[in-house]
């Protein structure tokens, strides 16, 4: 939202919480109207309000289905965060929702159109690493007791669905390729409650058509800073936090 | 020999190879009198040289086993180049001559006393880093056709054995525990003739008793210069090239 009060092409004009009192601070910073400020009961009267173009949903996984296919239903354009939904079937339901209301549905995953990825991609696709071979990448954090990040009915799984996927998807845009082979393992070894319903720490290897091979690491138990490290027969290209100030995650 | 050189313990009182020419060189660099070149027949004459005290054996990896024992016999202590020997046969029987003789055999991998690694080792067991989720290390780098190392009997194996044992054995002195489960991809992209024998690439996932889990790559056919990178829950601990000077490989 602070963002898009920088933005010159859209404006935040309604809200929907289910928290009046937060609603109404929010509003006020924003300029929204308390006639545009909407409860999750209230949510489909949106379609009467002209106001409203678009729907951001950002709320915990399992529930991006049911508000997008509201939003659509109520004939507004849906921009919900990743990941798209928490099965298959669901991601399936916002599509076809969206579809036969004649609007538009984006996932919020930018990594790709991040301008240091689109150059990473660049370079290699100009052979300026040689052949790649090899990538390595992680990503990860300490997630505090509590959070809906760590409830398996709301998130859908562990850090691999949520930050893991920065780095599988960092593998896949920078080879272009979809992995023929995977295996990984997972574990939890904080027993302080946190992880009771999904895994602490993923690791995984994995194969593409071209030959190129690829291990990564995700944890919601430790400090990882997002970063890609790719091995080009002449050149190696690395993406970390220290050396760059935007792309990746 | 350039580092035997600059040690006040050690130095060098004979030579052995192949080579007379070339052995003669090296022995006017070194002040090696000619009564102490051997060849490799002349090679069991070193147990009449009181002037060796142990052989430094640095020959392709399947003929570790044979030139350890032969200097095993001939009464001279041996310190001998990594990976041991190909098959775990030879290298017992290896600590078998040894110890028949009464002589040390010593295996050249060193990271495990580099200060840089005995260090982070350290700051892992001190609790420094939190507890350790993850690991992740590679190492590799670009082999040239017709070198020893791509043949496969006298290699014994690819990138893994050679190079990728640093990122496996940093794992096992980092972690102080060996890896309980592993799983891993080799893959060849280059077809330019240096990989009939041996693998170009492998990329593995291991993990370990205490849930602690690690993705490493290795390589023969790319730049790839050693790094690791500990993910504790509340620091990150990364050696690499760019921020050290000793330590790994």
């Amino acid at each position: 939202m602070p963002a898009c009060k920088m933005s010159r092409s859209s404006q935040v004009t309604a809200l929907v919480s289910g928290d009046r009192k937060k609603a109404e601070e929010q509003a006020a910073k924003y300029g929204v109207p308390a006639k545009s400020i909407y409860d999750y009961k209230s949510y489909d009267e949106i379609g009467n309000n002209p106001d409203i173009d678009a729907v951001y949903i950002a709320l915990p996984n399992s529930m991006h289905a049911e508000y997008t296919i509201r939003a659509a239903n109520a004939g507004k354009h849906v921009f919900c965060e990743k990941p798209m939904a928490t099965t298959p079937k669901d991601s399936q339901a916002m599509v076809n929702a969206c579809r036969a209301a004649g609007k538009k549905l984006m996932i919020a995953y930018r990594c790709h159109y991040e301008p240091t990825n689109l150059r990473a991609v660049q370079l290699i696709r100009d052979g300026k690493l040689g052949k790649i071979q090899a990538i390595e990448s992680a990503f990860g954090f300490s997630e505090k007791m509590g959070e809906w990040r760590l409830n398996r009915k709301l998130a859908g799984g562990g850090p691999l669905m949520d930050v893991g996927i920065y780095s599988l998807n960092a593998c896949r845009y920078l080879t272009g390729e979809e992995p023929s082979k995977i295996e990984g393992y997972s574990s939890t070894i904080d027993k302080d409650g946190r992880f009771a319903e999904v895994e602490e720490n993923v690791s995984w290897t994995m194969r593409f058509p071209s030959g190129i091979v690829a291990s990564c690491n995700t944890t919601y138990g430790g400090q990882m800073e997002g970063y890609y490290r790719v091995h080009g027969s002449t050149v190696i290209c690395t993406w970390n936090p220290r050396s760059a100030t935007k792309g990746f995650a």
